[in-house]
């Protein structure tokens, strides 16, 4: 019950005990074709997906390096520890930044960002993430993109724990480059992260000056774009990729749409359960429905006996904070393989921890709450 | 029969199907020093060892961009498409390269590299091969190494395909960062680069300015030296790693050593076959027991052919030529989980394929080649 790494399906798991073929065979690249297309699908958009052995981080690096050059003026528009990093990526490559800072736990003020974009003339990128996992709120990317598309700067977009989750239409919403992990809502291991680029980003791709070499998208897009079975310009993480097959399928088969219901429910139960319980959440609105961050910071309760208590006990692994969050708050994951089962489980076991730690808690008032909220909803 | 990724033991498969802890776990933190410190013991080395998730050439330009900073002068010690990596990665991030180039199918010249040394005064780095895998030849990284340990030079090492295979002493052969794959000698699926780094490479990344982010060492070393479980700065390859520490106790069990014995005598028995065969090798001596690379540039056999006989007949991956040799030769691996039966299928399975494609073969020849050497070998 963490944001990620989630728990993965067994399916996928055991697709990774089968034989392995080399990646320059017919089979594999027939398979990774596969992937790439299910991954246009599921992220909606017609744009090239770049496949990198490499974890989200990766992915954001290598989408700085490559849609920019020294100097340029980029919009960082932040809300927590992931908004934050493509600020840090940008300053490490000599990007002159124009930072926006929600409060952690608050969204992006859209309107900050046309503000900041009209103060901007020569504006190249907007960098944003779509769900906050350091702080679980979710930003409105469709509105952002809107914004951006009036100008020659390119919209990139951190969806690596909130696309396969949360409702996002890559094209209808003008992102330009989006970077995806494989460990959220894609249900995978980590290792991989996919990055899909627009025509705006194509182009941009030609006139960075930025250095790069096992990132580059020039090399990826070489051997993806008007090929008939996609490639890597080295050696792709082939077990992972044919998980993440495996992993499209079930997606698939439950309907991407049903994914999303399912992940707002499990959203909208855990937050009334840990609601039930008197503990506060971080957020106030624009809640994601990939984690849920629990405001400990009046001290009632004391959030690295919680993550241990369940880890320890219960066996379920949740997180506590980071960044200036950390010790502050615990975070209750809901994303991927996760079931109404799952979060009835962990609202018990939260509330037996807190109590156990000396919290005031009564018993049950979780599990009830949750109780309630799923016989509404009917199954 | 690749020279990598390779056939991936049954063992090691199965592990990626049990179920993935987080990787903020204990438990998952102590698989990953048991990880660490069997690297240790594989590559001879106290050196600190980093994982990345990313393939090799990750590990490389990761090794470049922590090691240097613009404009500083490297030797790079080429004799293949592998090596001629390290001039392009070098060249990306605006190196002065002093280029060394054996004819590809031999190895590097020492002594032409000792006369580079004494010609650039303020050296920076020197790179290398170990096992060229684009030709088949090993390179002699001792007598380099107590080159470049008289000099202010770093001394790096592109281990990826030769390191578990063939002896190599890190710590020895004053290597100061050794770049290794997952998916060749560890036997594992790729998406895995490890870089082990001396005292004087740990100093340097003190000092290099080229600009860097996810393939930070500093980042890196920080959650490892001094630590007692180590950690990554970014989320690591969970199910990859796992996999690792089950390779580690299938190659501690047989021996390092006996793993090399191993590789030798497969390696061996394949030159054994082939030049039965009437085929030409394309190394004439300095041969690597990763791979072996034949010269089909008498037009007697086309390679593409071989290629495609072995893997659509017999589901055997071997692979063709890259740069410069593409269309050229064909190569066999014996790399990793390969054995005695392995050896004698392929070759009987190549002198089929090579009879069915009109070259003049005799059948059985390169078989009993073969045989005649493991008699004599005994079991």
């Amino acid at each position: 019950m963490a944001a990620g790494p989630v728990e993965i399906p067994p399916a996928v798991l055991v697709n990774a005990a089968l034989p392995q073929p080399h990646h320059r065979t017919k089979g594999f690249r027939l398979a990774f074709k596969d992937v790439v297309d299910g991954l246009q699908r599921l992220f909606f958009t017609k744009n090239t997906i770049l496949t990198m052995a490499a974890s989200g981080t990766g992915g954001m690096e290598a989408s700085v390096i490559n849609m920019f050059s020294p100097g340029d003026e980029v919009i960082v528009a932040s809300c927590g520890a992931f908004g934050q990093r493509w600020a840090d990526i940008s300053k490490a490559y000599g990007l002159t930044i124009h930072q926006i800072d929600a409060e952690w736990g608050k969204a992006v003020d859209v309107n900050a960002v046309a503000e900041k974009i009209k103060s901007v003339p020569n504006l190249a990128g907007v960098m944003t993430t779509f769900n906050e996992t350091s702080t679980g709120v979710e930003n409105d990317i469709k509105s952002i993109g809107e914004l951006v598309k009036a100008t020659n700067a390119v919209f990139i977009v951190d969806g690596i724990s909130g696309v396969g989750a949360m409702p996002f239409k890559t094209d209808e919403w003008n992102v330009d480059v989006l970077v995806v992990g494989s460990q959220k809502g894609l249900m995978l291991p980590p290792g991989l992260a996919f990055v899909a680029l627009s025509e705006k980003a194509k182009k941009r791709v030609e006139t960075s000056k930025l250095p790069k070499f096992y990132f580059s998208f020039a090399k990826g897009l070489k051997l993806m774009v008007g090929e008939e079975l996609p490639d890597t310009p080295f050696t792709p993480a082939v077990s992972l990729i044919l998980q993440c097959r495996e992993a499209i399928k079930l997606i698939e088969k439950e309907g991407i749409e049903n994914v999303w219901k399912r992940g707002a429910r499990m959203a909208e139960a855990t937050r009334l359960g840990v609601k039930a319980l008197g503990l506060k959440l971080l957020a106030s609105a624009n809640f994601s429905n990939v984690v849920t961050a629990v405001d400990c910071q009046d001290g009632a309760v004391d959030p690295s006996k919680v993550v241990k208590g369940l880890l320890g006990r219960f066996g379920i692994s949740i997180i506590g904070g980071q960044g200036k969050l950390k010790g502050k708050i615990f975070r209750l994951g809901h994303v991927g393989y996760v079931d109404e089962l799952d979060v009835l489980a962990t609202i018990a076991a939260l509330e037996l921890v807190l109590k156990e730690s000396g919290a005031q808690v009564k018993l049950g008032a979780g599990v009830s709450a949750v109780q309630e909220f799923l016989l509404k909803q009917g199954n």
